[in-house]
C-alpha cells in the first residue's frame, strides 16, 4: 500500500479525480461563510438545479465537494447523520472542526484498510460556531482550516485570485463578488445562475441556499 | 482501484456495457413524464412482451434501464423495496429525487468496495411529486435531472434529436411522438409495437404502461 | 471483472460451457408447454434414465438445462425451494415469470460478486399460469420469454428448424413431433427413447414426464 | 475460474488426480450390487486391510472411491451423516440416488466458490432401494447411473471388459468373477486377497464386506 | 510480508512518509516536558491554528506526531480513549510508558496482519508521572524513551543540535529556547508564532498549550 | 490449487519438509507397539530431553512425528483433545484407527481450503485396542497401517532394514534392538541415550516412555 | 506458502530479522537461571532503561527476546496473560515448559495461516519449577531447552564462548561473569551498566531485575 518513497498511490490517484471535478470556493467573511460552486453542466437538456454542489448539513453548517459525484453524496449523507446524532446525544450542535475531524476519521479508514478505495473527493466544510469556520478535507483525509480556499479543476487559478482579493473581515457581499469573479475567470464567461450554487452560513441567520433569482443579481 | 489519472477503470468499462444496451428515452412533458424503450429482440420466436424495459416502481414513479439485463432487474427490485418501505415507515411517498439518491448510494458501494463489480447499467427514473421529474443514473452512481434524456446504444443520436425537438411544457402526445421519431431513426424503420415499451406517469393518473394496441396507434 | 469493452469474461466463458451441453428444446403449444431434451449418453453401460434432463419443479412448472450438470442440479434444487416457499407463504402458486426472475436474481449475484463463478448453465423453464409460458435463462442471468426455443450444442440448428416449423396454437402432438424431428437432425438419427426426455405441462393436467414407452411411440 | 472454452481448469486437474488412483469397479447384478476395489499397496510391511477402499454407508448402501485418499475419507464421512440424518428425520432410508445427489451438491460447491479446491476423487455408490443401483460421481460433481462402471487408473481397460462381459441380470457370483478377471488384467496377475476389497449389497441381506478368506476363494 | 533480509518493506516505506513530515521536538526539562512542533503551512490563506500538531491527551500527558495527518489524528483519538478508560476503570492515571506501550500494541497489529497498512507516523509522547517522560514511537511500533528527541524531516539536524545543547535538569525556559533555535535552523528563519505549536507538561501544573502570544515572546 | 497433472503442489512441498526431519520408527511386536525416534541435537548445550519426539496421547496410544516441530506439537495437542473428549463422551477409549482418521480429517482441511498451508509433518501413531496397531499419516492426510514403518530423513534406509529384519510376532525386545540398529546405521554410530526417545505401548501395561538409563541398556 | 524444498520462506526471512537484533544470553546455574541482554542504544539522548530487554512474566519466570521490538512486546504481553490465567484457573504456577509450549502454539499459527506474518523474534524463557529451566523459541515456533544459549546478532560468538565456559552447576555469580565476558566481546568493550539488562530467577527468591548499580559491580 505504501510506495517506496512513503506515499500512498491510491490516495495520489484519488487526488487526480478531484482535480478533474468542477471548482468549488469557500470564503470566510465577517460573521459569515460563503460557499460557491460551479456546476459543469454541458448538456442542454440537463436540469442544473438537480445537480447540487452545496449542501445544508445542519442550520449552522454546509458543505461543497469536488470529484466523484457519488462519493460526495455518500460522505455528505454520513455528515448529516453525524451532526444529527450529536444534537440528539448532547443537546447541542457540534463544532465545525469536530464535524470535519469525524469525516476525516471516516475517510482515513478508506486509506488504510484493504478491500476499499480512498474517497475520490475533496470537501469544503463551512459553518459557524463561535466564529465562521472553513475547512478543506482531501482524499488523504487531511483537514485544514482556511480563510478562503478552492478545490477542483480551477483550484490553482482560484487560489491565486483569492490571495490577491481576500481581505480579513470582508463583507458577505464582497466575498460573493470575489467568488463570482473567480468562477467567471475559470469558466471564461460562461457562468450563469443556472450553473452555479451559492450558499451562505451567517451568524444568527444560519444556512441559506441562494435561489437562481438571487444568484442572478450578482452576475 | 483508481488509475493514475484518477479514473476508475471498472466504472469506465461498465459504461461500455451500457453503450451496448438498447436505447431508452425519457421526456418531461406538461404534467407528465414519458418513458420509452426499444427492445432489441432479433429472435423471431422470442415473446417481446416478456422483455420488460420499463417498470412501474410505484403509482407515481417508473424506471427504464440500458445495459446488463440481470443487473437492471436486480436494481429495480431494490427500488421497489425502497419506495414501499418509505411508504410504510412515513405514510407518504418518497420524492423522485430521494429514490434516485438512494439507488445511487447502493450503486456507489459497488464502485468503492472490493469483491464486487460496478453495476453495468444506466437508469432513467421518471416520476411525479410536486412536478414531473426525470433522473439519469450511470454505472458510476452519478445522478442528474433532465428535461429529456436518453441512455444506451442510441444515446448520441437521441440526444441530438431531443435537443432539436424538445419544447418546455410540450404535451404528452407530442413527447411520445418525438420519442417515437427518435427510436424509429435509431432502429432504421424496424420499430414496431412489439419491440418497444411506452409508459407515462401523469399527474393524478399515475403510472400507465401502454398496451401494444395503444403503442401501435402512435407508429 | 469487466473487460474494457464492457463484457464480463467469466460470463462469456460460462456460455461456452453451455454450448458444449446436450440440446434441450421448449415449445409453447395450445394450452401446453412441451420440454424435450437430448441426453448425451455414449457409454454403453450407463443407465440413461438416471440422467434426468427435464425436472418437475411443481405441478404447473418444469425445467430443463444445458451445461454443467452439477450447476444445473443445484439451481433446480433452489427453484423447487422457491416455488414451495411461495405456496406456503401465499397459499397460491407463483407465476412462471416470477420463478424465472427469482432464479435470475440468484444467478445475477454469481456474476457480480468475487469468490464465486457464474453458473455454467442455460435453463428452459416451461409452465402454465394464465397461459403457457416458456422462459430461457442464460449464465449472464438474462431471461426472456419464447414461443419456442433451444439451448445447448444444437441451439443454432434447432432454432432454424423451430422458426420454420413453429405455428401459433399448434397442438401438443405437433409440437412433440417438431421437437423430435429437430433432435433427430442434430443427433444424426441416433435418437432413441433411451437418450431423450420429454415432459409436457398441460392446462388442468399439469406436469407429465413421459415414460420410455410413451416416448418410443413418437420416434 | 472458467477457461475461455468454458471448462473449469481445477476440475479438469482434479480428474487427473482420479486417473492416478487405484481402480474400483461396480457391477449391478440380479438383486445385488457388487463393489470391488484394488488397493495399490507396494510397501511390504504395510497392512493392506487398513487401507479400506470400500465403505459401508448404511445397511443398504456402500461406496468406493479413487483419487486422493483423505478427500475420499472426508466425503464418505459426510455421506454417513447424510443417510443417518435422513433415517432419523424421516424414519426411512434415503434412496440411493438421493444420497448421490446430496453428495453431488456438496462437491458442486467446491467447484464454484473461491477459497476451496474441487475434491480430487470419483466415487462409485452402490445400493439397493426398489432395485439395485450404481452411481458414479466425478470431481465436477456430475453423477450418472450405470449397470457396471469403473473409476481410477484402470478405468479404460475395465470399461472395455465390462462392456464385453456384462449381462443383464447376471448372478452376483458371475459379477464378482467378471470384476476379478478385470482387476487381474489391470494388475498383471499381482492381484491377491490382501490387496483388494469386495463388498456386496444384496436385497434383504444388505451390505456385506468380504473377509480375506472369502475373497481368496474367488482368486 | 518479510523481505529476504528480514525487514518489513511496508514498515520501511511508512518511515519514509514520516521523513517527509514537518519536524517535532520533545525535551525533558527539570520537572517538565516540552513539546514543540513546526507546522508546514505554505498557503497564505490557511489558518495555521487549525493545524494542530501537539495534542493534550490528558492533564498529565501530551503528544505530537510527524507523517500522515489523518493517521496521526486517528492514533491520537485512540490514545485519548485509552487514558480515559484507564482513569475510569482504575481511578488513577496511566503511567506515560503504559500509554506508549498500548499504542505500540495497536500499531504493531498494523505491521503483522494483512488487509491493513502500517501507520505512516512517528509520535513523541511527553508526560509526567513520577518524573517527566518522553517516548518516541515509530511506524514499526518500536518505542523508546529519550531525554530529548526529534521526528520528521528535520530529525537529523535536530538531533545533532539537541546532543550539543541538551543539559540534564535544564530549565523549561532553556528547553524552549533550545527547541526554538533548532526549529529556526531547520526552517531557515521562517519560523513564526503562526507556524509552530508549543506545549509544556509541568509537575502540579499539567498540560499547557501555548497561545500565539506566548509563543511570540520566545521568538 | 491442483497442478495440471492432478497433484497438489503445497502437499508435495510439505512432504519435502518431512524428508528433512529426524527419523522416527514404529514397530508392531507381539502384544506391543514400539516407537523410537532420533533427536537431531547438534548443539552441545541443548538439553536433549526437552526435545520430545515421542508423546503419550493416552494410556493406550502414543505418537511420534518428523518435520516441522511446531506443526507436530500442534497436531499432538489436537490428538490429546480428541481422545480425551471421546473418553468423556462415550466412557470408552477410541480405537487407534479412529484417532488416526480424525487427525487425517483435520489435516485434510489444510490441503483443501485457501488461507492455510498443509501441515509439514508425518506422524507414526502406535497404540493397542484389540491388538497392537501402527499408522502413518503424511502431509496429504493419507493414513495407512503398517507392521513396521519409518518417517523422516532416514525413511528409505530404515524401510529397507525393517523389511529385512522384521518378523511377525517378534518380541518387544527384538523390535527395540532392530530399531536401534537402524537408527545407529542412519546416524553413523553417533546414537546415544541422550539423542533418542523410545516408548512402548504394551497390552495391559500401556504407554511407557523409556528413561535415559533404560535406553542406554539397549545401546 | 511452502517452497519446493519444503521450507517456509516467511519463517526463514523472519529469522533474518532476529539475526539483526541485539544479543541476549541465558544460562542455567545452580538453583538459578541468569538472563542477560545487550541494549543496542546508540543515540546519546535515549534513556537506556526505557528499553527493556528482559521482562518479569511471573515471580518464577522471566523472558528476553531478540528481533522486532513490537513483536517482542506483544508476545510478552500474551505470556503474562497465559501464566496469570493458569494461576487463577488452577491455583498453581505453570511449568516453564508449558508456558514455552503455549507461546509456541501462538507463534505456530502465524506460520500456517494466511493474512498474518510470522513473529520476527526469538525468545529465551528462563524460570524455575522443579529445577531451573531455559528454553529458546524461534520464529518457526520451535522450542528447545538449553543449559546455556544465546539469540540475536552475537549468537554465534556467544555460543562458542558458552560451550567453552559453561560448567554444570556453576554458581550464579560465575554465570553472570561468563555472560558479561561474552557481551563485552561481542560489543568490543562498549558494554556499560546503561546498555544491558540482567535478571536472575533463583529458587525461593524468584525473579530479580538488577539495578544499574548492581550491574556496574560486575563490569
Amino acid at each position: 500500500m505504501f510506495s517506496p518513497d512513503g506515499s500512498l498511490f491510491q490516495v495520489a490517484y484519488a487526488k487526480e479525480a478531484v482535480r478533474r471535478g468542477a471548482t468549488s470556493i469557500g470564503i470566510v467573511a465577517e460573521n459569515s461563510v460563503v460557499l460557491m460552486a460551479h456546476k459543469n453542466v454541458i448538456e442542454p437538456l440537463a436540469v442544473p438545479n438537480t445537480i447540487q454542489k452545496i449542501f445544508r448539513v445542519d442550520s449552522y453548517i454546509g458543505v461543497t465537494y469536488s470529484g466523484i459525484v457519488s462519493d460526495g453524496l455518500h460522505v455528505i449523507s454520513i455528515m448529516r447523520n453525524k451532526t444529527q446524532t450529536h444534537r440528539m446525544v448532547y443537546s447541542e450542535t457540534e463544532s465545525v472542526e469536530t464535524t470535519a475531524r469525524e469525516i476525516a476519521e471516516e475517510m482515513q479508514m478508506a486509506t488504510q484498510y484493504g478491500g476499499i478505495r480512498p474517497y475520490g473527493i475533496s470537501l469544503l466544510i463551512g459553518g459557524i460556531d463561535k466564529s465562521p469556520k472553513l475547512f478543506e478535507l482531501d482524499p488523504g483525509a487531511t483537514y485544514l482550516g482556511y480563510k478562503a480556499d478552492a478545490i477542483g479543476s480551477g483550484k490553482k487559478i482560484a487560489e491565486e485570485m483569492l490571495i490577491k482579493g481576500y481581505k480579513d473581515n470582508m463583507s458577505t457581499e464582497d466575498a460573493i463578488s470575489l467568488g463570482i469573479s473567480i468562477l467567471k475567470k475559470i469558466n471564461e464567461g460562461k457562468l450563469a445562475e443556472s450553473n452555479m450554487d451559492i450558499s451562505t452560513i451567517k451568524k444568527d441567520v444560519g444556512y441559506e441556499q441562494f435561489t437562481s433569482e438571487k444568484i442572478s443579481k450578482y452576475l
